[in-house]
């Protein structure tokens, strides 16, 4: 943290900063200048607020040095973080795709998309029994009795299962059935859901708040690794932006940053960051392009009958397209689909 | 719901349309115009996504004609609803002050700041136990002690008292002491949090998601109506906009919009909408003039030392000379203030 | 600028930052930290683009001390700048409306909706005879024609006149009609027109950009400023969020910001800021009640046949209703409406 | 346009709305269902605002069927515009790539930039002479000078030049030097502007504004569309969002949709679109990926000492590597680069 005072601090506001930050156990490196003071303060600035120093009196303004997060970050872990699941590495050289519906809607519906998806080389099945919707009267997805069939599915075509919790008493129910745990962009801050993932093992898959810094995302993930869980993957969904032919903005250029800033793998969701079907090709296509380290696809055997997010699941010979374009592009910047 | 069909739609496109909706019960109305087809669908189109629609072929366009929600409308309910709390009421002429700090750090600080608050005319006090944050590195509340020391500060100066509770594990403990619950700005699509909300009688002061719409907010007050509890207040607390001066942008225009939308008490919160001590006391006139049912403040009897939001919360003499003036403001517009 | 080096930064890394910021015409005060050496940079730093520090090896961080305007801000000029034109001020205790159309459309129109603002106690005419439109098929404005009507209006009922000239070449056939020239929100980075609106006298009324931060509204004004013309007025006309209920989101909170931050007079114009007719009212009271020099609101006497922005004029019986009820909320904060 | 009424809605009123349309030369064509009358309105809807219509007493809602622009649509104009110069074509199977500084700062600079970018495979020189900057005190680029440069060296290495005027009495200027001159971000609602433009016949370049939706960037297009120049290049640059680490976030689900709803070729702007180096060749790659008809990027020979963002400027050896991805992934989707 740096510290400008104004030009007309004078000496006794200088100390008193001093005094205060000496009390909360910071070490302060002074530096008089011809115009300015400036006070370096060394020690663990993650805990401060800058603004609480900003509007002290003779403060001309206070600046973080380093990111507030720490074990997310790249200084803190060099090596890229893989998260190995059964045959499954992400984070790789492998680009691996999670396909399948939104939400699971009955046995046969998922096991026809299940081996769809398989098929064309998909090695991760998506889809959800608990479902944040933002209507009480929209469809709230299957329960338990949908994880029992998601299992089924992705045993039968030999697929990981990906699917999500929406709080911390879902954890145990999801954690039986699935290798990963999505948390729903809705739920990045959810603090005490978020502390109760760093109690466990099964690797995280979070999703970035609709408006959402990478910044604060970063964050939220800090939560999950301080609390003891070191398997985390960051998934770009799109933000809100002013546009509103697509649902999201997807912001692919999240993916090289987070590639700087952390050593934690990212993949991204052209479905949601689009929700429009006849977009979400050339979305994956750019996803890959730009270094995402996976896919997030929704499929749909008969979107036009599916119970929620039909308008942007690929038919399912939208998707058999996909997968053989997107692994020219990977073949390109040297990288791999199955 | 209306559905524009495509000036070249043929009559099969129409009719599988027409099927399609007939199949989920609703009833169409079918109008042929010179260029364009045009169905009404009558029913519960609360249920439906008009994207789903959209992308259907031969669909130019299709928009929704009433409002998602309905309790919370004031279609569905006239007049005003009046929350009533012991010998205050929210929503009716007098408009609610509720003040204090944004956490409880000990016994000496609340009491200090309650007996303030109540002797310049706040009814109601406001101080987190538990806190949200967005990095775990932060003051994290007192917990269990802190609703406590609150409920005791309230009850020697004759206050109510409002507090968080960060997810439905919380619920009970924090109706044990508080007689009103806050759901956080990043908790207002915690949609099994919101479910819970809806099976208890405390009254709920749901905050606005910092990237919200109003219709967005009004849905998830409806989760909560919906769910059984007809005691919402809703709290515009600022949206993120592209302005870094202020913290937030408080969007005043939310409560004459409210007011017309919902019979819903709505409450402005200055000090989290601005961030900024010193812009505190004209945006709390400027909230009253807009018309808000109430208001909340923050503030602390040392602000300097403040372990959160030091850098919002009022100095005791500044919220005395805000409740002076909004009393003069309030009077101009037929209301009052205690 | 302070520019903060990185931990691992070498010697020959600082010494070549320096070089360069000399060579600049910058004398630079070095200060060895613990952890980083901090750079102060002396002299115009309004030059410097800090991002092209921030990019240098070694840079840690590069942070502007003082703000990149100069003679727009407060500390430039301490006193509140006052515009006079004939017998009124702008910026004094007396707060402004200015009050009429969108566009003037015909004599008798701007005949009868100016008596009706004057008798009000409006003092200052608005009307468009160039009107900015988003579409190219939608009424663009009776140009000079028009100008000559407002004026016969202004002169006829004692009142000054603001217009909007779209360029440079139309800021001489303004100046000869207008006593206030105003320049919409779409120019407010319209660099060449802003330089030639420095090199006239004319009072400038300068509307916030739809995206604009307050900084880069500063910076519009510091052209003017800076190229010779005092005589500017900031408007606060909405600024865009996610929020679709209203056309824009009125910033209130820009009021306190600007009258801190600079010496300049700023006025609020729910009219745009909302787009709304029945959201005027409330937010015209809070625009007072936060502080503003003046009102600027639409007004027509058949808004339903308006020829644009019909749905955010004032009916005239709303307008007297308006103008009463800021004349109290005036008085609460010791100013005063004609 | 489609007018929803409300269930109250009475015959007068009905009535009122079909008369109101009639004087305006709609026909009307009336539906009457259970619940609502439906009016459809019959005409060249483009010049009526929605909003008008929606605050008529009795509406419910108002919205368009068909979109605000016509010249540049798909629907008006099959076929993809292929823009023609010399022996360049954009829109084509080729990707076309424009690179040079952000400014011609000396015959030098540009000659050598010109040399390399032109070895790579650029067929398109950029660089600005007259620079539209946030600052009056910023270098505001060498005016005609500059231009003679960059015609020098265009004329030199065989390539096309870019170059951007501010306002419509630099067009003529600009056109004698140039073959494609460029309209910036913050002039593409600057409507004298545009409507100067079509009334020329160089090729236009109109970026899209920082906060502009699709839409009204295709507005802006039908501007210079309808004045009579049908050469308009689209170019994606960015778009102002919350995330602070880049300088915007470039949106390429805007190449997709920009595809299907008009036949117009656009190009995307990596560098001005991140604002960041390191992130440019990622983007680019991702663009191209995306279906976008060009690239424009920012080379320098010498970026820490570049007049003008220095920061988001590739080395020389940083443009040949991205020419060699570029080309892999072009093959891909079947296109090609020189």
């Amino acid at each position: 943290m740096v510290i400008i005072m104004e030009k007309e601090a004078d000496v006794k506001q200088i100390e008193q900063i001093i005094d205060k930050l000496d009390k909360f156990g910071f070490s302060v490196h002074r530096s008089t200048g011809v115009d300015h003071t400036v006070l370096g303060v060394i020690g663990d600035t993650a805990k401060i607020d800058p603004r609480d120093l900003q509007v002290l009196p003779g403060v001309a303004d206070a600046h973080r040095i380093s990111a507030p997060y720490k074990m997310v970050s790249r200084e803190f872990k060099h090596n890229d973080t893989l998260i190995k699941i059964k045959d499954i590495t992400i984070g790789a050289e492998e680009i691996v795709v999670m396909a399948g519906p939104c939400s699971v809607e009955s046995e046969e519906q998922i096991m026809t998309i299940a081996e769809k998806v398989s098929s064309d080389g998909a090695t991760i099945l998506r889809g959800g029994a608990f479902k944040p919707r933002s209507s009480p009267y929209s469809f709230q997805g299957m329960g338990e009795k949908g994880l029992k069939l998601l299992r089924k599915a992705a045993d039968k075509y030999n697929l990981l299962l990906i699917t999500e919790a929406m709080d911390k008493e879902q954890i145990s129910v999801v954690s039986e059935y699935a290798d990963i745990l999505q948390v729903g962009a809705r739920n990045m801050q959810n603090f005490t859901f978020l502390k109760a993932l760093g109690q466990v093992r099964i690797p995280i898959f979070l999703k970035r708040g609709i408006a959402a810094t990478i910044e604060e995302w970063l964050m939220s993930a800090e939560y999950i690794l301080s609390g003891g869980n070191q398997n985390v993957i960051l998934c770009e969904r799109g933000i809100r932006t002013f546009e509103t032919y697509t649902r999201n903005t997807l912001d692919l250029s999240a993916i090289p940053i987070v590639k700087k800033l952390s050593h934690l793998p990212i993949v991204s969701d052209p479905s949601h960051g689009t929700g429009l079907r006849d977009k979400v090709i050339p979305m994956a296509r750019a996803s890959v392009a730009a270094g995402a380290d996976g896919l997030m696809v929704e499929v749909h055997h008969d979107p036009e009958n599916a119970k929620s997010d039909g308008a942007q699941s690929l038919f399912p010979e939208q998707f058999s397209e996909l997968m053989k374009q997107i692994r020219g592009i990977a073949k390109v910047i040297n990288r791999k689909i199955r």
